[in-house]
């Protein structure tokens, strides 16, 4: 029996094994039978959490003088993650309950490098890294560079953004309400970008408030997406003019995140972590 | 902390709470929160298990001398069911390992009476009770009674039975493959029955052998549907003429069960149950 908890940080769903030692080799089909939402225990993800000093990859067991723990995402398929920003904070929260962190801050190793975690209020906010506009001079000039066709939708203009993964970022015009959209489908992108990319809806809730719903690609929609939220906010602060450092409220289908640029343009994610159950399965 | 076990079969799941003295009031805000797949542990259904005699209902605590154990089943969304063919099997499975009954066969109490379950070597084998066509007459002149339309496709003809749910079932024509079926919505039926229908869209895989998916009303296309596989093998039966006793296996997405017609015109579905992961829930 592998004893595990199950999380979710605003409805993005986790399975956590604790793997301290590192003795565990998790294999992509066990993966996929802990991750199956029916005949397993059902997640999004499935996090092995380890000591960085004992992983198996060179470039993550380098880490280990930054950060004690690794988080070993893997997706529900059992392919490997390099990071997950709603992952994050429910690892954290797994960290700071089994007293293997202390502290109001603290660094963690992923695949994509050390993060930082800070202790919030509503629970944990990381320091997602750096983020650019794919086409910067095209924004500047026109306010986007790609056009999105929801299904059953008329194409509208979309801002792309790169916050390690790919965002086409639309907001919605006036009489298309967010809510009747069709995400059943991927939407169209005209130019379509190589690799394809998350495609956010945004409505404007108020000054530094908007309401989104996303389409990760080779997913579908999702109660939430951690950088989909990230490029939400940065893409209509581009919109608004005012470039400065105000933390965004983002309203996601699972819950409420917060999202606030960094100088250096960098970004942070803030928002709750839950641990919801404890127990064990055969692996 | 609430124990809890989650199981299934044919990958239809459940959540089974061992509550043996009925003393947990089980609300259906709680039964949602356990069977919210992101938020929650995540099932279709939960179920309590109580000795019949701690019943709430009077109906059921009079089943007690018949079955000392009784299936108290919820939906997803915390409403109280009848009955749920998977859900007796892993109901059966649970109660075995738990060492609370013993024999090859025993009586389980359910709102829907007593059901009889045999142990099985795959499983288990449980007495669904009676069954009838909808228009024995308009069946046994045209071998159908109402089309189904769905999404996407042309109209065809389909039988309706009654297994104390109600049920039509398409032999899909050549040409139309089980696998492009789109069931993303639900199937229109003419003429409507009142309250809605199951669909089971099924296809001949050779003597005494099927292949079927499912849209159950107000749930969408799932992995199993118990009375739907009876119903389809029923349909089946119907047609080829040949009304006998004979097993009929039917493979639904979620797995492969076997379905035998009774004497006295019953209907017994038998087939695999899992216990997937044991752990412990916050309520």
């Amino acid at each position: 029996m592998t004893r595990f908890t199950k999380g979710h940080g605003t409805e993005n769903d986790f399975i956590l094994v604790a793997d301290l030692e590192g003795s565990l080799e998790l294999t992509p089909a066990q993966v996929q039978r802990m991750a199956d939402r029916h005949a397993g225990i059902g997640a999004d993800g499935v996090i092995r959490v380890v000591r960085t000093r004992f992983a198996t990859d060179d470039t993550v067991r380098a880490l280990a003088p930054e950060a004690e723990w690794f988080m070993d995402y893997r997706n529900a398929d059992g392919s490997l993650a390099e990071m997950c920003g709603n992952g994050t904070r429910v690892f954290a929260a797994f960290l700071r309950r089994e007293g293997l962190v202390f502290g109001s801050s603290f660094s963690i190793a992923t695949r994509a490098g050390v993060k930082t975690v800070r202790v919030t209020e509503e629970g944990y906010a990381i320091d997602l890294g750096p983020w650019r506009l794919v086409d910067e001079e095209g924004a500047r000039r026109d306010g986007f560079d790609v056009m999105v066709k929801p299904r059953h939708g008329k194409p509208v203009p979309a801002l792309s953004l790169d916050l390690g993964n790919p965002h086409a970022v639309v907001m919605l015009p006036e009489g298309i309400a967010l809510e009747n959209l069709d995400l059943t489908e991927a939407p169209e992108l005209h130019p379509e970008p190589t690799g394809g990319a998350n495609v956010e809806f945004v409505r404007a809730e108020g000054p530094g408030h908007i309401a989104m719903r996303v389409h990760e690609r080779g997913v579908g929609e999702t109660r939430s997406c951690g950088t989909g939220a990230a490029a939400a906010a940065l893409a209509t602060r581009f919109w608004s003019g005012v470039e400065d450092l105000s933390p965004w409220i983002v309203d996601v289908p699972g819950g409420r995140l917060t999202v606030t640029p960094l100088a250096g343009q960098r970004v942070e994610l803030a928002g709750p972590a839950e641990l919801v159950a404890d127990g064990d399965f055969p692996l």
